[in-house]
């Protein structure tokens, strides 16, 4: 087991009708003036804004609000929040929202807290130390998807225009002081959302249990159970999209997938989140649709670093492979996988997804390795990503 | 799944050697003058102390020492340490070893920021609710013994003298502040205690795996992760004590056993911790050992409420039962259970703990239910309470 740090103080209220709590936990972690952020219209349509500004008012919290967040949140709305933040002398931003909304609202809080300037703590792979972000104003979230864990992680991806590089920022103090969750608000969710959410929360797990670290019996079975609820769950789910428990587990995996619980004491991988965003980058398609076509691929071309790791993962979240000897055990997880993600509905291709085989160069350059390696696992080198983005095929 | 607040804000330093970093942690969290509390003399003749003392001088932090904590704390000690702080003007309680010290830190944190009022808020089990804990001093860990989970716990558990009743106190403001683990200052424990940890860190578990609430199934999956964990790393480090990875498995297990990961979302138990607690406080025996005793025989008088689920504990954790009916399955699982603690070499009975069955009617007598009833997943009165302990006989 590696040494590590782990830091998670986030205050989880969970619940039905916990986003009456909101103004109550703004106030409680020192915010009188909030700034909601939050994305389309789906918030102001069915009165979850209009509740969240009842619960600040009655906390004696006054508040702006900034609307507009889109999957793949852009530099420019960021800039925007950080104008109004410093204008209005915000001191809270309440994301209201799921991992975009969050992820803009981290980096409004970062810009706000220091005279403007986010853009430059934002960096990719390419870069081995990231720079200390020395400040950032409280985040408060009211989770509206489960999927990207960003209600109760230190990090934010935000695309850089006019590039459209997609890249991230990453500190403790980036951790939301509280997350409100209510796994009522997820229920009207559109089916294909609700399997990117899925998507991604696995995939947060497989970065971190597909590692060099063998010795972290905890967290590989911690890793294991939050996988095999998700998968469980999904069932249920995708069934009756307005199950209660299922939602409620899902949820609370999609947090405990990201707050490093499952992570902590190995060296982790990230290279197919990193494969990922080149693709949403280029062609803004959901971050989740990009992983269910990137994860499968890449399992495929790094399985026999480690078969017995891949075999245990057959055997452990599909209940596949057993009795059968290793090698065969790895290959039939990843097709148990590949399946899992097709009865959801998402997309395994290129094609599927609207990228184009031609473009594989151009997502390789902005990848931007200059000579460095992606991914813990197996190091990747810029022949191995070409090579993965044509299994994709 | 029922509604849930969790915060578990603890800053964990896990690794070898981390102990240098406690007076950096104390001064970041605010204190200038610690006190230093700890048990017996092992934390000094092992250098431990001193250690602590160049970190604490280094980052600039003053000090003053409490040495003398027994297991099953006692209230003398705790208003011994209050007198002090108050005295000194200590700001921080530095707890430097297992979960008794962690305890009676805890306790002295209370005192020392009501003006020496702490004894009130340490209630039993007849209380339904807990008078509310104003203020405590912060309080840092040194963890020395992988049991208790007191390092990112809530709770604080003191034998209050004279009348030897064990009673607690519980609020997210005892949470220390951090918990700072070296997994090889736990290789020089005696087997005994060892066994003891693992006893209780896995109690902690099943207090909260057996409950009425079904429809949890993240929460029942990562309890039985742990459980399967500790079992497994158990052997290894019964037969090499100075395995650092089982040492570390096992010490991060006992926190994520008892910091309520495990836990949130469903209704919880604690009858065998009631149970147990009554012989500790007349006996003085180890609580871990006292749970060995308790937590089987409880079992088996349990079980019928639930056959599924004790059949499921057995297959899930133990690996047996599997093919076989849910009843037989169940007791298969209370078999092995009872097979692991002796292979451990924890007593089983009264009579290899010390207790006597003519004291029974006394120790119901202590609980004090008050015509209450004890436990979530069987509501217990006085007469399945005298049940049990005979079960120990």
């Amino acid at each position: 087991m590696k040494d590590f740090d782990f830091w998670a103080p986030t205050y989880f209220a969970f619940g039905r009708g916990k986003e009456a709590r909101a103004g109550e936990l703004v106030r409680q972690f020192g915010g009188r003036k909030a700034l909601i952020h939050y994305g389309g219209g789906s918030a102001i349509r069915s009165g979850l804004i209009d509740r969240v500004k009842v619960s600040l008012t009655q906390a004696g919290v006054a508040f702006e609000e900034l609307g507009g967040v889109m999957p793949n949140p852009r530099s420019g709305l960021v800039e925007e929040g950080v104008r109004l933040a410093l204008d209005r002398k915000i001191d809270f931003i309440l994301a209201v929202g799921g991992g975009s909304v969050i992820d803009s609202s981290k980096a409004i809080a970062i810009g706000a807290a220091n005279g403007g300037a986010w853009r430059h703590f934002y960096v990719g792979r390419e870069v081995k130390v990231r720079p200390a972000i020395p400040a950032a104003l409280p985040v408060g979230v009211v989770l509206t998807i489960a999927a990207a864990g960003s209600e109760g992680s230190p990090n934010s991806i935000i695309t850089l225009e006019p590039e459209n590089l997609k890249r991230g920022a990453g500190s403790n103090i980036l951790r939301p002081k509280f997350a409100v969750m209510n796994p009522e608000l997820t229920m009207t969710l559109p089916p294909f959302q609700t399997a990117c959410g899925l998507a991604d929360m696995f995939a947060h797990l497989c970065e971190r249990y597909f590692s060099p670290t063998t010795d972290v019996a905890l967290t590989d079975s911690l890793c294991e159970a939050v996988m095999r609820t998700i998968v469980g769950e999904s069932v249920k789910v995708m069934a009756n999209p307005a199950d209660y428990q299922a939602r409620a587990n899902i949820m609370w995996a999609g947090t405990l997938a990201h707050n490093d619980i499952c992570g902590v004491g190995r060296e982790q991988d990230w290279a197919s989140h990193g494969i990922e965003h080149e693709l949403s980058a280029l062609y803004d398609c959901a971050h989740g649709a990009g992983l269910a076509v990137v994860m499968p691929a890449w399992m495929t071309y790094v399985h026999k670093v480690d078969t017995a790791r891949f075999a245990r993962f057959a055997r452990a979240v599909f209940g596949v492979g057993i009795g059968e000897p290793d090698g065969q055990a790895a290959l039939d997880g990843i097709a148990a996988f590949r399946g899992w993600l097709k009865s959801l509905g998402l997309p395994l291709t290129f094609a599927e997804l609207g990228a184009r085989e031609e473009d594989i160069p151009l997502l390789v350059w902005t990848l931007n390795l200059n000579g460095n390696t992606l991914g813990g696992f197996k190091p990747l080198n810029d022949a191995d990503i070409t090579a993965i983005y044509r299994l994709c095929l």
